[in-house]
């Protein structure tokens, strides 16, 4: 899989991309990750990407000719699955979509910055609109983060035990049950005895007891 | 207002930190932003800070000890208005709630890695538990990120221009308005006539139509 990331600011993803699971993904061959700076594709002499608004709005907005020319400069080498633009008023990311973008080959998320992009970009080069969530992020820098790292842990092999992305939260629309480890007494917080006794199948129970628990407490909506 | 996030990766976060509105905010003076490396808490010969599950699951399982000592270290120094824990199944993360965690003075975010904490650590230390969206991440530390910088970007002072988050989506319980920028013509792609007129009031309105419009059609829920 390749994933490029279109940005006004790579430099805020560089430290993700080159610590995280991204990395261990990348140096595993499992996905390659492009940062691309839009400043480099402007035509602008002062390497300017944005505007004011029309209408006389507050903020600025990215301006169409560097996107239009980065993306086309990408197409140009490769086809892409999908151009994925993250807003706030986008579908919202959640784990189906997740998996689902995980089977893709190449994909390109373009980071809306300041008050957005210019809206023609939206409407004519987009093919998929996706919120992280409903608040208001400087950039979208933080959501192609998030979607990226959600996305690739679900690549085969990029987990180092494939039973630990199965058995996360929501791939099952459960939440996950508690989790403990060494010591089982800490300054007398102690762990549920069940989880000592060796008992396999007990413990097993427990488990999907906890996670139904726990969903029908706090995400009743996951079980409808 | 100050933000001290703990995390085994905390360099996945340095980037972020120092190029973003963070970076911006602290140099204003307005917010204090510090990260802690969990390894520098344990008593672990080896800094290891996680063990293996009790019961036989698969991942591995952040200890008590480290934790606790830092958010002690912590709390020895001032006090804390929440211990937010970042976790799947937590209070889902919303423009709301990034309003009222900007009006707190100090905060600690402790970043879940792994299969995630030893559940007593959220029993008995943690404040509020909060999910940035229904996605399951690596590590909480790209969900401390997006908190920060919902929260940071609020705090008045901190953008350039106020306007510009009053403006934003989810404030007012709207979609934005699409936004547009020079050229008016872009490859045969038109911005509306009507934020060309001039005519303020005519800008507006139909700012508010679009605003409602696209909240209907995408998002009805926020209307309820």
């Amino acid at each position: 899989m390749r994933i490029d990331i279109i940005s006004v600011l790579p430099e805020m993803l560089e430290g993700f991309v080159n610590t995280s699971i991204l990395a261990r993904a990348q140096k595993k061959g499992l996905v390659e990750i492009y940062l691309h700076n839009l400043r480099d594709y402007t035509t602008d002499k002062h390497r300017r990407v944005d505007d004011y608004p029309y209408g006389g709005f507050a903020g600025m907005v990215i301006q169409c000719q560097p996107i239009d020319d980065c993306i086309a400069a990408l197409q140009k080498e490769r086809n892409y699955d999908e151009i994925i633009f993250t807003t706030p008023d986008g579908e919202q990311f959640d784990q189906p979509m997740a998996n689902e973008l995980s089977l893709k080959k190449n994909i390109i998320i373009l980071c809306g910055h300041y008050k957005g992009v210019d809206y023609r970009i939206r409407e004519h080069l987009i093919t998929k609109e996706i919120s992280i969530g409903d608040y208001v992020l400087t950039g979208g820098e933080i959501a192609a983060a998030a979607m990226s790292d959600a996305i690739v842990r679900l690549i085969p092999g990029v987990l180092s035990d494939e039973q630990s992305a199965l058995s996360d939260s929501f791939q099952d629309n459960l939440l996950a049950a508690p989790v403990y480890t060494r010591p089982a007494d800490y300054k007398g917080w102690k762990v549920p005895e069940i989880l000592l006794s060796g008992h396999e199948q007990k413990i097993k129970e427990w488990e999907l007891a906890q996670s139904l628990e726990r969903t029908k407490r706090l995400r009743p909506d996951l079980l409808e």
